[in-house]
């Protein structure tokens, strides 16, 4: 949003963050086929999707990517359009901090006022215009010098999720009202989520952030000096033939931080855009019912559900009949070579399902 | 067991039923590979176990397959030993009367006093020897006139099958006692099941017999003028060019009577012999926990079950790994293009299933 030479406005960066590894979503999702590059919803991976949604906001060659290195081939090909100079390569995951330190370091190269807006891969959005006015409203925001959150206007007490007290009004910029942040909150437990919603004063952490670079690597020098210190030694070796060495030796001794912890819950200045465009960050099989259109016995995907007397599944197995029996409530997936039935209500044991694949060595299914 | 000319008694036949063409194990079974035809409990399909389960009792040039036209292949293939002429074809199917008849009048051809055992291919028989046994005294017995069954000892009060109240011992032979048959109960009620069981005075009629190739005919001739008019026209083309047109006009016209309610039941001399050699008749998936090796979170065939918490399910899912949590009670099938969750209780359903999947023209998966 800085100014170019030619007076114009620059649009801003999108950093994309795909180095997700999780097994939520096994065993559709696998070491090599994480969530992000799963086809579950549209039929298109989520990656591409995240893309997608930023048509009109962020020109393609100011698309960017972090990724573990073994993914690089994989999300390049999903994120054709994105240049391969924009995919940035994190050796090991240590969280979100220092892989956006990272990407703002590249980006400051490139415009040392740029913005830059903070994206996981592998989120659900229903409303693609209000995301994008919303993104928009951010970076107009960021423009300015704050480190600027959206707030996601919560639809149900979640305890999985932090939220964002939502301070004072600073006015309206790109028609989006937007506030001071009172403070950021850890997942809350039950009875103060429900106090969070029934006040309507909070608003859900989405991870989805807008800001300056320079702005943000102030903070990262100010509050995460080791972090700083790592950003400043591969800073002198950025585009050179060690640039991959270094990165590696100086990314395994990193502490993993997330950015919310490291850098905005004590940042200077930060505001934030209370949002409502149909989100989710899709965190689990369960969440699949919010998201798919709801069908004979559940909701599925990619599969024909053939239901006698079955209610509230989810049913993911591609190009299957899949027929239930007074099935309720339950998961059934089906890929070429595993199976998974489980209660909705019980997918975080997925976690212990994938525990014993490991300890028994069936890695081929992981 | 007649004696032939060089004065040794003669092996006696098999006629194996191979005409079924159950759904009740969709989605394993289909149109093309009905049951006789799985291989869910040791790996051969049920036909191959069937005959393998005679060796040493009858010799494969006596072994005779009754099949529909279209599996004639299959099942061929999978009974290699046994000649193509003792493959009998029937043109639709018209219950055990009928083919039993047919098979009759081919084997009276080979020897009027041949003695022809006439056998289910889709049973399970734990205990091959004792089988052998059974059926070795059956014959023998036959042999000297009478109608033969093998009663089996009740394990538990089924009203899923036919029973044979027990009359007066007869003797022993080939140290098998048999006895009269006082009368044949069709399926019984909960309670006089259990009356039956708790008595001790009948068996389950397993659809198993033996009996002289004349003494059967006759009986035909006594009770079944309709099948004996027709087989009667059959014998007149037996072996020409007009064969398979003739039995096929025939047949059609034919009712389909059981040869346990057109012959057995009003036979002028029927023997049983008690027999117990761990017998199932895998009627249904739910048969299966009785017939497949416990294991963890209950049995399962060609699959590797991962179980969280799970209990008494049946899972059939050749070379796929099933992680199922807290399920109990429930069967899990899957093959390449079908799956099926049901709870096992309600694997009656099924037929409703397969309904379904007739009237929605998913013809494909049947």
């Amino acid at each position: 949003m800085t100014n170019d030479e030619s007076g114009a406005v620059s649009a801003p960066y999108a950093v994309i963050l795909a180095g997700g590894r999780g097994t939520r979503f096994w065993p559709l999702s696998r070491r090599d086929r994480p969530k992000q590059l799963l086809a579950f919803l549209s039929g298109e991976p989520l990656l591409r999707e995240t893309l997608d949604r930023l048509e009109g906001l962020v020109p393609p060659e100011h698309r960017c990517l972090v990724v573990p290195e073994d993914l690089v081939g994989a999300c390049a090909k999903v994120a054709g359009e994105v240049p391969l100079a924009n995919v940035f390569v994190e050796p090991v995951g240590r969280n979100t901090a220092p892989c956006l330190a990272l990407a703002a370091l590249h980006l400051r190269r490139r415009d040392p006022e740029a913005v830059m807006l903070a994206l996981p891969a592998d989120h659900h959005v229903a409303d693609s215009k209000g995301f994008r006015s919303a993104l928009r409203a951010a970076a107009a925001i960021a423009c300015e010098g704050p480190l600027v959150t959206l707030g996601i206007k919560p639809t149900r007490p979640d305890t999985g999720f932090g939220y964002i007290r939502v301070g004072r009004s600073m006015g309206e910029l790109e028609g989006q009202e937007f506030h001071r942040v009172d403070r950021f909150v850890e997942k809350p437990d039950r009875v103060r989520a429900e106090s969070y919603v029934a006040r309507g004063d909070h608003l859900w952490n989405a991870g989805i952030f807008a800001w300056r670079v320079d702005a943000f690597l102030a903070e990262i020098e100010r509050q995460m000096p080791e972090l700083w210190k790592a950003i400043e030694r591969i800073d002198q070796v950025l585009g050179t033939a060690r640039e991959r060495e270094e990165i590696g030796k100086v990314w395994s001794a990193l502490a993993s931080v997330s950015v919310d912890v490291g850098v905005l819950e004590n940042a200077v200045e930060v505001r934030v855009v209370p949002a409502d465009f149909g989100w989710s960050d899709v965190g689990s099989w369960s969440a699949l019912r919010e998201v798919l259109p709801a069908g004979e016995g559940g909701v599925q995907r990619a599969a024909r559900h053939l239901s006698i007397d079955s209610e509230n599944c989810v049913v993911v197995a591609p190009n299957r009949l899949v027929a239930t029996v007074g099935l309720k409530d339950t998961l059934v997936v089906v890929v070429d070579d595993a199976v998974l039935v489980c209660p909705l209500s019980r997918d975080q044991e997925l976690r212990e399902v994938v525990r014993r694949i490991e300890e028994e060595g069936l890695t081929d299914y992981l």
